[in-house]
């Protein structure tokens, strides 16, 4: 399965790219899209959708992990990060991916075994579960690779259940 | 110069177009993008960049104006929103619109004379400027002819200021 984990914001929307195997997980790419406070919101917005399909183009992922709104941000943040998800969304619906939405809290349990983890244990794990040689950077990219990790175990986690109590 | 007003919602996004010769106005077309509660938010964002393109692909509208998120709703309702808006905005950009975003304000201010103006007043406003024979319906659709008039109203402040002053 092929999952694109995405960190969803106006600045900076992180992707990361991996791939299962049984329970093996290991990325296959990850980035940034980075867009500039001064261009215009429509611009910028194109941007995050335009580059986010061409990944999606060149990988093809069935599965789609995105994080939701932390409503804890300030309403002004919540709304900025709240366009950049609805240009993402339509990349990944378009595409036609199953997508999967998820807390900051679901991904930080599901990567480090606590809600509460922090960056660091964050990018230490998905480094440590990934099997990468260097921490993902900038964090935004931590960040989606564990939303595609906290998919994965769920989906891992469900195929589980189907077995144990087939239907 | 044809003009694509947009009021963005999640559960309704209206859209309406307007074509201005000299000083007149007249509205080409107007609708209504409804989404169902219960389905995915991918999907339904989804559906409403694939219908305002759609729009944008039927009436090639070279502007578009678009109503900015209100922020004295509550921080839920204005996310929701946002997240249409961006939808909505994707379409635009990727088809090289130029846009114009008001606030409600503004929109109100420039159809009705007053920013204070309730609905049924924008909506005869809109009825009136646009000589049309009957209410725009739903009051979304209304909304969004009065961006595309507000938006219309701007420009041509703007070319008689720039006849009046040239450089």
């Amino acid at each position: 399965m092929v999952i694109l984990g995405i960190d969803p914001g106006l600045a900076h929307t992180g992707w990361g790219v991996v791939e299962t195997r049984g329970t093996l997980c290991r990325a296959r790419a990850y980035g940034c899209v980075a867009t500039k406070a001064h261009d215009p919101l429509p611009e910028r917005l194109g941007a995050i959708h335009r580059e986010l399909a061409q990944v999606i183009e060149r990988f093809h992922p069935t599965d789609v992990a995105i994080e939701q709104i932390f409503f804890g941000q300030n309403t002004k943040s919540a709304i900025a990060t709240a366009h950049a998800r609805g240009a993402a969304l339509v990349a990944c619906a378009t595409a036609g991916c199953a997508i999967g939405e998820y807390t900051p809290m679901q991904i930080k349990q599901a990567v480090a075994g606590t809600g509460a983890a922090d960056k660091h244990q964050v990018t230490y794990m998905v480094r440590t579960v990934l099997a990468l040689d260097h921490d993902p950077k900038p964090d935004h990219c931590a960040d989606a690779l564990a939303a595609a990790v906290c998919h994965a175990h769920l989906e891992r986690t469900l195929a589980k259940a189907r077995v144990a109590v087939p239907r």
